[in-house]
């Protein structure tokens, strides 16, 4: 009946600070360009659901400054499979969707590329991850939240730490990749930073340089690791490090864990997920597919889906720099 | 040769927000009513080591607003013997201390009243601990500090159980009281919070609990287990809890552990260390000993140091209303 | 036809961080123990308006973390006469309410002692004001979490002052009491804390112990003004404060305004909103009437409703250290 | 008689968050890759004073998480003079500095273009202003911290203002751009943001469009007004707003002021500021001069000194929005 274009809008793996910021844009956004915005509860599995909701401003009312999301997410294992892919795309199709937004990481835009093979609505991903292992975009939702907790986390332990004269082996997230290793390592003045990308990592050099930290006169030190690294567990990990022999020392433990997740966002994810919400719900009204709504120099851009499941890299010159701040 | 008393100041125990601006109280207050203050490095060992170092007001300029102690805190094996309390007598006397001013918990005080024995100074103890175990004060000092952070460290973890539609388990600090576990449960809004107090804990009917909340339709709930009660350790803990026969669930763990510690103490933190502080310079000038400087009723009074020792008591009332909160 | 008493609940005066805490404790815990809750938007002015709302426990879900109030709260120009007051209990018994529960300050608490003359339900109180200046009890909802940021901004304005070697003038709410502004000053390590209790404060002194203070080598200063003293405005006020004669110096001013009043509540006011809200629901359920819901020395008490008209006095103690910790 | 060169550093202008981090990473990278690192207090005023002092690594201990800067900063008349700048080149010839690295704006960054007319030392700055107005660089210390405290002052207003169904008008820093008001506004979910950049406002429009929304229901606005367009007061300003005749509303004022200058720096100053000072450094070593350090594209850039004073431009996709988010 009605001449407007129906899009949904979800939220998919795990949820992060700025997700409601970047719905509110997109149903706002939309519905003044005359878009008929609908929700989909809990990812792909709403789809497969059929968990919509079509969305009004108000929907969206005060939620910019919350954390998690709204329309829920959810892992999903009848999508990973073909014939969840084509079920999907059928019922997008019976409901007359003609695009779809998607906000979340990686496995969220592996499963538009599948969406994509069977489904000839438009589609339009938006990287919402507190990993920040985005290839194609300098900016992801929530990892600036994200690094933010962790580092007033991190100043609450050197309290101790100093108070204690103590080592702390700190684990943050970071699974494949040792981006919020690096920026809290860096941001809270930590000694050590051990990321997956310098795996093998020579545990005997760490110690070495621990103990001649304190012979030095470094009471306190934080030792900063990124969970791809504390295999198979922090504990285990800890152990081996501190009993390299002749360098032996004594240590506590602190897992960040899933509070780095939450949060009311910073400005900074308020701002770039309102600009990457209204910048998605443009490119579905100038006819755009395929792409990743991304942030370059700034800038917004559009990045092929594919794109985005390349390597994205650390920064080196940061990493270079630790010795030489722990002076 | 100066008529001035001569008061050494230490923090002994674990570190707590509030501690530099008793600390600063102390310095100020003391040093404009005429004394000389001395702080002591390190609690009990900077005495046996002699680290003492004159105080003058800029001493402890802008602490007031840190975590932690400037004066650093340290456990000292040397002391749990009495050749070890009969040394620092020896050494206080040797010194020409008047008085001490110890800011610490039970531990702290169990020192002082061994001290007490062989040594004649002025002993006044001030009630430092996040735990708030110490019975005759209704304060401690880093208590309310300790509850913000968890709480706000809760929020965040609500956000991702909320998006996720999740049970978390969280562990807080309290290895043999509950006072942090029920404030903080209390406070976040948690369905269950699960205390030493109440050991042993029927794990049967709170996994009976959680089961029925879900099935009255609660998609993510959260569990506050202090660390006294997650025996041996929160893994095992929450296998049992989360493998009762036919009652079964899936949980995400979270372990506050030492952040809790640390951070810029609240304004109720500074505003009752700052008069905990000057009230026992006036304990020392009033020529009082052996007794600890304790709130009552907003009040500050006097508490025999060996009545610190007996066992303080949980808010029976407020524990009481958790089923009808979570309704 | 239902047996189950009916109980309004609504909010009054400025908002104050606690209130929903407060407003979903009554809630649950009054549907838990058998009451028919019912909200009413806007406080007096809703009852004239008669915007009632049937609270179920979900009404209250994910709001014991906000600030403000999700019922409103307005100022009523008709309930301040007579007329309005008669014409509220009319509506009351015409809905059938069995009681009130009101959360705000000493003006509402007036309003609440003169509808008590022409209705007979039972009238319970809550504390809910920033200003913490209700007789009867030593906390109020909201003062806690009031005091934490206004402490927060002057941490941040200190940075500033020291940064800069200057003077401050910080005005803080208080329009007729101090307990703000000596909370803020003590816990932010001010100077000068200037309240309406000690009005006519002597400008001349004041000037020439900031005088004193820069001569003996102090850069940075910092005097904290309740808006009950800073007459007319704080503008001209400090003008006449920075041109005393012989005593001139130049200063920075800085109004914190209102963001004292919102931000998520403190762990405190979370606490004891919750408290306070379950012992108001068990006040009605016990036949209460007439009385505000207090705590003194920790426990809950009721205090007759006018008794709340009554002065409360500020910590004397505490304000007389200002010139020692100012050294 | 060494061989290392000697290079100052210095703080000018307002004080911003991550100046210490900036300085912390000068001192230690500097020290590490052999440099002669001094210190020079209170910027220009301090080279005219030879207020210099050497600095070793724990100079910088414990300051990467403080607000403010460690080493001061103020204005210094003498040195806008053609005397003040030769006069500071003879004293820093005298002291035989080799370079000099300034953390400071666009007014900073004059003071260095006309020193180095008389002065042949190798000249680097590095953009530290919470005001973001610097050409040349994506990115100045102290800007992030500064939206996000201004952004949880909003929050806190916001809760007010939907509690009593207002209209706020808030005043954030920008004198002569709108970096500030833009991010906050967008952050902060506003209604209306006034910026420099679009002067003469046409107050009846804003007028117009506040009238509107009203009518279409919503209940609290937010405006915000960068400095530069509140003139030539807020009070003044708002007035004129406020009583366009046929679209009087009411409103409350609230002044961010100087609380947006201060604080610990979020991760990102924290990060930039140690990239860019370990930066400065290396450019010293690579012989640079004339040059001011920036970030373009998330990477390290040299920017020459005299480019920094050309005018930024704000992001105009952004604030086209506004309209269709606060539908």
């Amino acid at each position: 009946m009605s001449d407007r274009k129906k899009v949904g809008v979800f939220c998919s793996g795990g949820d992060a600070p700025g997700m409601n910021a970047a719905l509110r844009s997109i149903v706002r956004r939309g519905i003044a360009q005359g878009l008929n915005i609908v929700a989909i509860h809990r990812g792909y599995k709403g789809i497969l659901d059929e968990a919509f909701e079509k969305m009004i401003p108000r929907s969206v009312g005060n939620i910019i400054q919350t954390g998690g999301t709204v329309i829920k997410t959810a892992r999903c294992e009848r999508f990973y499979k073909e014939e969840g892919v084509r079920q999907a795309a059928e019922i997008l199709k019976s409901y007359e969707f003609d695009g779809l937004i998607a906000i979340g990481g990686d496995g969220t835009f592996r499963g538009l590329l599948e969406l994509q093979k069977v489904w000839d609505g438009q589609i339009i991903g938006i990287p919402g991850t507190i990993d920040n292992d985005i290839y194609g975009t300098d900016y992801t939702i929530g990892f600036d939240t994200a690094i933010d907790t962790a580092i007033q986390a991190l100043d609450r332990i050197r309290d101790t730490a100093d108070s204690h004269e103590r080592v702390f082996i700190v684990e943050v997230m970071g699974r494949h990749s040792g981006f919020i290793a690096l920026k809290v390592g860096i941001g809270s003045g930590a000694e050590e930073i051990l990321i997956p990308e310098d795996e093998p990592i020579d545990l005997k050099a760490v110690a070495k340089r621990i103990k001649d930290a304190r012979d030095r006169g470094k009471t306190s030190l934080i030792i900063i690791v990124a969970e791809g690294v504390s295999k198979p567990d922090i504990f285990t990990f800890c152990k081996k490090l501190t009993t390299q022999p002749g360098l032996e020392f004594s240590t506590h433990i602190s897992i960040l864990g899933h509070l780095q997740r939450g949060g009311s966002p910073s400005a900074v994810d308020r701002w770039n997920a309102t600009r990457m919400g209204a910048y998605a719900v443009d490119c579905i009204l100038g006819g755009d597919s395929g792409i990743m709504v991304g942030e370059q120099n700034l800038k917004l851009v559009k990045v092929p889906l594919k794109d985005t499941q390349k390597k994205k890299s650390i920064d080196r010159y940061a990493h270079s720099l630790i010795r030489d701040l722990a002076i």
